[in-house]
């Protein structure tokens, strides 16, 4: 088997670090890195519900997400310089949303906004992955904030979500690509699963060459057994937030 | 089994038509339907390319959609008044864009553009894997009429490429969702494939509760078989437009 | 006399094909043809009305147009993608909406909207006189599902509405041009007349060389008859719609 | 027959005054009023041809118009706050730009443009009118500019242009109508001629009941008599600003 | 002491003209000069308040601020065709906005908006000074007009506001740049003081080579001499307007 | 004396800290604390001119200025969701590029553009201080980068830049104000100045009553003082970045 760029084994994630309560001000908040990938997620609460909404007691859970400008190797022009979001940012921003949904019981949130940013301030592969991965804490310490004043009870956040990206380099699937990895390869997965090891979102596209029904099993299994390590990282971050 | 609301079978596809030559001034179009959704793919031929291809010798496929503001049930404000695509429409151009690349040889196509435009005059849902289907006999036309004129060799157009949709409905896996069915789905899938039974795309998004690998596995075979029968329909269709 | 590009006599209309319900979900719906050029008509009925009627009985008819990007014989950028509608486009719905509501009591229409989307398929001349006379088709079905339904009077359309394109072109006035003729014709009528024989626009331009008095008469003649076998049309594609 | 709101005849014009070279800097200027209202021209001589016209030896003219927000009685919001020129300020700004160039000979204008811009200082009805008869003052002083120094020949500017609308006010056909009388039209119209007693545009809309063509005569006649007058008023102001 | 371009003392103000209600609709207007630079001002009464005051019974005073295409020596391109207030435009009536702001009692002005607009006709320097010392008398013209209807008592103007330029050119401090100055100064400076000989703002800008301390001395005491002779100006115009 | 907030005396700056390198792909960058706010500033090279320097061998320094949604107290809507860059964003980023400008020799710099990016991860006041004093550094930081590379000569950054508040807080001048101070006080200054000790921008606004000659005296002079000491963190942290 090839060595992979940074030496990493076919399974194996970059080294995973998470801070919490980066941003002070924030209901809750986190600033995690994937390698060099660094992404600072802050989920705010806002006491109103989207218009669709109005007549329930449902809450909603929703995201942004946006890279600095030298977040990448060379200067990415602002988004607000050309008086929109992006394609790409808004199909990760509504990704980002649909999985931190999928960990909330949005009864239970009641009549409430929860929005989580993601801002990229590194981005060297997976910022997507990340995004989820750090939007899921930022999310439950802004829950664990409006459970303590008993706003909400505690099992409105009713499971984990974590995020993992794999892919075919060079003809072998290897896990959580790096920028360097993600541009040569010919098959790219982004795998969003809930911690009862349940998928939200599968998304695999093509490249290059079309992929077989082997390699897609191949992929979803690398995916799940780095998300579960994932899950792990996200259990002890939080365990530190608390003490 | 449940049946399904308009008596299908689950693996069923709705009726397909697929009516060539519908725009007159277009190098390549169709008219296709997936039952109720009708959809009009037309492909036009710019002889210039996208500024990041310059100085190479290759060629580039493109698309756009929109929904025409009464194809839906209730009236859709058109997104030119709100000044800007949405985020759902950009995903699908991208999406749509990437899977008719994957039949077309870039470096054959030569210093040109081909923009596929699907407009959906009436949407029962599967708008985006009509639009990729129609898309392809669209481009297919333009591709031989620019062979005809020996500006391109035949070959550049690789394979076949179809989409549709699989979903989990009442706990049951369906093919080819219509809307009524795609509103109440748990899990949605659109599933690209090539002429050589290998995948593009494989998107599939948990909207109510997660789904386990088992589905996956079973939405995936559903999605299989009905491409197979669109890629006789395209072929049927094209024979038609050569006498 | 010279022969016109398509035989046609100086006063002739091309063939006229109405389509009514075309699109299903809307309340009422034609496509219409003038020969190649081809428009997508649907009205759509909003219980609510514009901010300047607040605190009053009154409704109000708008219409909105827009061209396919490959209706025309190159194809044409979305103006979506430019972030606006165009002058042209702007120009083109005032007077469609103009022109409609000359044929409405909008008092006796009540609180609410009808929007008439206009779209063309296929652009050969003439769209926006096509899309006043089929627009006026999808409206008149949309009042009488509304009269049907008791929830406006059958007098709420008071008249008939149609309109046509008269021109000069190398000396000659003719009726109903197509694109060649319309971009050789040296002055250029749109003409816009109710049921009564009277008139709801009159809109000359000299292209080319000013026209004097003895022409505008003649244009406007040659107009006049066109529209009269212009409501003859829409009395049997509405007879037809019944049955 | 009934006095009008202002006491003049139907056929009669608002006092008239032109003062030319009221912007220092423009190649041509002119404040122009019709009553109380009054349009600043402006036109600006640019040496470049606007895209379409490469490659030929052509010129172009073109016109913008915009009202200060206070021109009006109560205050109307600036267009670049809603971040674009609205319809009827397109639709103005072509026709005041289609009716200069019918005094212009582009080919002799060579490979330039001049923009004519007509800001609106204080609205009282009529203000496209004004536009269309100030901004020729500005453009023939602009031309005059450019002959004297011998890079266009005097012919350039081929005849006159102006404008006046007439209008049906409780049933009388009025001449140059004020805001007030414009309100209570039931029919507008807008004639532009050239010098060659012949017309450029007419454009007649009915506000209120559709007219008939006894009406059109009736209306075009005033205009044209008005039209005469605004001529002379046009020369006087041009040999003054010679002196 | 090296003579100014147009032999003006270090000391000396431009001409300044002051001709009140020059926009008969608006509340209050002027159309003030300094020298060659033309600004008409008015002042809009709008009842009803910003969001941020709802709940409140203060009113507010807020200014826009645009130049004609062209007031400039050559055409500057309307900002609305760009669909946006450049930052400079943005920056200089958030300037005037504040500026008057500093005279007005804005609890005594009640739940109302007062909007100064500011259109420079021509352009020659100093044209956000002359905006804030004409945008005064409109505002307080509209102000009289408010009290005279006993709607705010005549103490909510509680000052005068007026500003002018001050700058360091050749080495030498002057007052009241015309813009052959402005584009030869090292130092740019706007002041803006009330009556009771108290600042507003002072903005300092080395646009070459940064200032000493005792150059700001120079420039600021230069201004005040400036404004106080403004202060007499105003005070004229005003008391002219009332008889 | 009254005591402010945080203990500070009325010439105390907050803890400064500066992390050098903190966005590694840039050329130059740094993360800025002054107190609570914290900026991430990143100097990008591009190899161009803006387009006004064309024909030129100078070369451009211009900066962007942006704050993520949650640095605020309570979330703060991204810009790009509003279509473009508010007033007051737009007034900072320009008062950031001409201060960043007066630190270097755009002659020597030759045709190339560098970009200061500041963007704000927490706001507690002084933000746009922050990005000049923390924007030095990165731009610093590339042109050492450049003139390792014999690109520019040395002597191209030819002094220190650096920014500090100051304020009357309860009628007493402070310098460095924190949010709950800057929201409080009566005159509100920013001073921009050189390592010699001169003056780039003095910006002073009375947010509530006007102040007098002795108060802009005693608030420049503070600033002075502030600024010095941010001198010498400045070259502080340049040295230890050079080990």
């Amino acid at each position: 088997m090839p060595a992979r760029i940074d030496g990493r084994q076919a399974h194996e994630l970059r080294p995973i670090t998470i801070e919490t309560g980066y941003q002070e001000f924030a209901e809750g908040s986190c600033l995690i890195s994937f390698g060099k990938t660094r992404v600072l997620c802050a989920a705010s609460v806002a006491e109103r519900q989207p218009g669709w909404l109005r007549n329930t007691q449902s809450g909603w859970v929703t995201a942004e997400y946006s890279m600095l400008p030298r977040s990448t190797s060379t200067r990415t022009q602002r988004e607000v310089e050309r008086g929109r979001p992006g394609g790409r940012t808004q199909e990760i921003q509504r990704l980002i949303g649909r999985s931190l949904r999928a960990a909330v019981d949005l009864d239970l949130l009641g009549p409430r906004t929860i929005t989580v940013d993601c801002d990229v301030l590194q981005a060297d592969g997976g910022t997507r992955t990340a995004s989820v991965t750090g939007g899921f804490i930022a999310l439950r310490l802004a829950a664990e904030k409006l459970a303590l004043a008993n706003l909400i009870p505690p099992e409105t956040i009713t499971t984990q979500v974590a995020a993992v990206s794999a892919g075919i380099v060079a003809g072998t699937p290897v896990l959580d690509l790096c920028y360097e990895e993600d541009s040569a390869a010919e098959v790219d997965f982004n795998v969003v699963m809930t911690g009862a090891d349940a998928f939200v979102e599968v998304q695999g596209t093509a490249e290059g060459k079309p992929f077989d029904g082997a390699s897609l099993d191949a992929l979803v299994e690398l995916a799940r057994g780095g998300i579960a390590e994932l899950f792990e990282r996200q259990r002890e971050a939080l365990r530190a937030a608390q003490t």
